[in-house]
């Protein structure tokens, strides 16, 4: 029943549902959850992707339990879904063919702090905001930033980044191991505490950004970093996005380790002067920010300002002061909610492509020239290191045809970065709103291993099923 | 068949390779050879694991052919093991059940270098000296180093790293996307050229350290580094191996970017001595390596001496001109032929275990300890940022107690290294050597993960049979 199950795809089975659902209850008491309110939190909430409830919400607070819930779904062949804080993008934590959300908000453990180490081990429901507040003590910080207040669990699952990967690296390089329940219910852990390791299959990194496909996240150790002695940052405009992204080129090439280094457009920074009260010129500027010693930051912000000089840029102004350079990353973290303020009342669609570097220009300037020959709205926030960018699409949703346009522009942009040998998702995701993208992307064979993958850990297919890779 | 071959492990079936060989030379023709010396330079060289020669070695030239070859070993139902340049240390490349070898050596070219991006696009069979030396004049070069000069194919197969790994990474932080064969001849795009991407399992990382046993890399698409602006390195003496063990974590943890930082105890350091000419103190020492601009890899000198100094250790000589730095370095290179030296006529086993670097200290002393023990000799090389290091063991192999007790103290730095949080191969990879002790490192949960991935994707065990996880 299991295999013809994954051959036809799945479907909605109520009885075997509500069997489950008793089940739980009777273990779980006033833990398990079945109120609309609750379920309808426990679905997608932050983007165009309709809102599809679990059935149940159950409030776990140990790996045990965790294995008890998969081993009752498993019997019962009914979905699983892992809930962090459900600011993922994609539809992550939807539930097409119903089925059981596990919600971690109770397993938000710091386990351990290695200061010597520079690692930690936590439970996947704390996050980053709160880790971050745990580890300041010790000087010790977790880098990742992908924006929202995000759990660890979530940000391992979708292998999260944000502005500090361009130095940082994403959540593929931080995690040093987990703990993760199987479909079976079996517990695994899939790697050691050593820093590196050669000892077989990478299933740290199968695990991470498998959305809680292949099996649910219990715990995590991370790598951590220490908070550097001194940080600089500023901000600096440049004639067009070209001369820009140039800048942002010529700083990596010449090995200045730059921490941040955020893109926005002129429509961005007219959001940001607006929301944020600021008076930036309103054109293409760089958000950077430099880590390290006093000397060390000096001499980058320095070397940064003449790159920025030698392509039109500037001038760069830099601060190292909490106080002065606080202000304007405010109002760089603000800049979603600038975007939406732009076109008070409509929705944002936030894409998600990334190219290699030296196409970025190419890319942000093509998807301008789109949005405006489309006649739609959509200010731009870039990781410039990484390549990666974000249109906030701000879409009337009473609309039709303004949402048939934002569509067309999102497809289109997909196509521009796949043209450029680039990715749909640089951080956001998979989840049910890129999978058709996916054969386009890897071709026949990866999403090929990608099915196989899934079929060999998950036969039933009842881990998160219908996101990533369809199957049947 | 294929299944029940699965199930019951395999077997070496003399009609089908005999087959296979027939159909492989009416294609390849004198690209297929057959003699003994060349099959048993095609099976392992390099330490205790016995030779088992593959029964033809092919010599390809294109990813077609590979597919070719693939195909045929799959229709024959006959092993399939890549052959980079032999240089790994735990019987990867032997061929147990025989087979066939796909040497790469002629798949060697550099097919396109992103200076922009930071990347490059290179067949598998390149050497990273080759591959240095075509990107020198371009200001970039490729910063894993393991030491010998391996094929990037094979770097990748075992994920390697050596002594640039506490700054760069290691393999599966430097390979950005892979064309691979698969077990059905279909050739597999992993990812895409962007620096990073959350499109779907990360099938990069599922094939570095595979080790050939799930597919043949036939393309790779690496990250580059700027040539530094400046080097500066150094040795330091320490009182013991704890103090320089100390020195590293303090370092790392105050956050100096240092590029190298290699320990080599008294024992090591007598051997340098006397191989490369030196006349450095016996006692523990570190190497270390700076890379940065003029100003930065001054100011990490001198915090890296302040610590030295802290811990008892020093005088911290350094220096940035080439000639100065060109012979200590090349006396930590020649550190294995160095160990060899002390002891001439014996063989060598090189371990490879890797523990949380707050423990490095206690497994470096004890693994001195139970070599005085059993009455061993064993310099000690390890890179210390990471917390890997390898013993040096040298074995008369006509003493057959020695041969014995160099296998107990293998098993009991394993052991020692696992009860730690380390891991029993920190970069040289499973191969037939560690099998046995992925069970007792990671648990029977993820073994049956990796077990259950391998046959996803192999279902006929053809893909470097005998590796990393026995089947049946």
């Amino acid at each position: 029943m299991a295999l013809s199950n994954v051959a036809a795809g799945r479907a909605r089975n109520q009885t075997s549902i509500e069997k489950a659902v008793t089940a739980l209850t009777s273990t779980f008491g006033n833990r398990v959850v079945t109120s609309q309110s609750v379920r309808e939190q426990h679905a997608n909430t932050l983007t165009w992707v309709p809102n599809q409830p679990p059935d149940a919400v159950v409030y776990a607070q140990a790996a045990e339990e965790v294995q008890q819930i998969v081993r009752v779904c498993a019997s019962h062949d009914v979905p699983v879904i892992a809930f962090g804080t459900g600011t993922s993008l994609e539809g992550h934590i939807n539930a097409p063919f119903g089925g059981i959300s596990i919600d971690f908000r109770d397993m938000n453990k710091v386990l351990a702090v290695h200061a010597e180490d520079l690692d930690c081990v936590i439970q996947p429901g704390i996050t980053r905001k709160a880790l971050n507040e745990h580890l300041r003590d010790q000087g010790l910080f977790f880098p990742i930033d992908p924006g929202a207040d995000a759990s660890l669990g979530g940000m391992a699952s979708t292998r999260a980044s944000g502005t500090n990967a361009v130095r940082y690296g994403t959540m593929k390089d931080n995690v040093l191991a987990m703990k993760v329940v199987m479909a079976n219910g079996e517990l695994m852990t899939t790697s050691r505490r050593a820093k590196k390791s050669s000892a077989g299959y990478d299933l740290t990194r199968l695990i991470v950004g498998a959305e809680g496909t292949l099996g649910v996240i219990t715990e995590l150790t991370l790598k951590l970093a220490g908070i550097p002695e001194a940080i600089a940052s500023g901000v600096c405009p440049f004639p067009s996005v070209d001369a820009a992204c140039n800048a942002a080129i010529l700083t990596i090439q010449s090995g200045i380790p730059v921490a941040r280094i955020e893109l926005l457009d002129a429509l961005q920074i007219k959001a940001v002067n607006s929301y944020s009260k600021l008076t930036l010129p309103e054109v293409p500027m760089l958000f950077v920010e430099f880590h390290g010693t006093e000397a060390s930051v000096a001499e980058q912000s320095q070397r940064f300002g003449e790159i920025a000089k030698e392509l039109g840029g500037g001038p760069f102004e830099w601060a190292t002061k909490p106080e002065d350079r606080s202000r304007l990353w405010q109002a760089r973290h603000d800049g979603y909610w600038a975007a939406r303020h732009l076109r008070p009342g409509a929705a944002t669609f936030a894409t998600d492509v990334c190219v290699p570097i030296s196409r970025l220009a190419d890319c942000v300037t093509a998807a301008q020239r789109e949005t405006a020959n489309l006649r739609l709205v959509a200010p731009i926030l870039g990781h410039v290191g990484d390549g990666n960018f974000h249109l906030s699409l701000l879409v009337d949703l009473s609309d039709d045809d303004e949402i048939r346009r934002a569509g067309l522009l999102t497809e289109r942009l997909v196509e521009l970065a796949l043209s450029m040998g680039g990715t749909c998702t640089g951080e956001h995701g998979v989840g049910q709103g890129k999978m058709k993208y996916l054969l386009a992307e890897h071709g026949a064979p990866a999403l090929a291993a990608m099915v196989a993958v899934k079929r060999a850990l998950d036969p039933q297919n009842i881990m998160n099923p219908g996101k990533i890779v369809a199957l049947g």
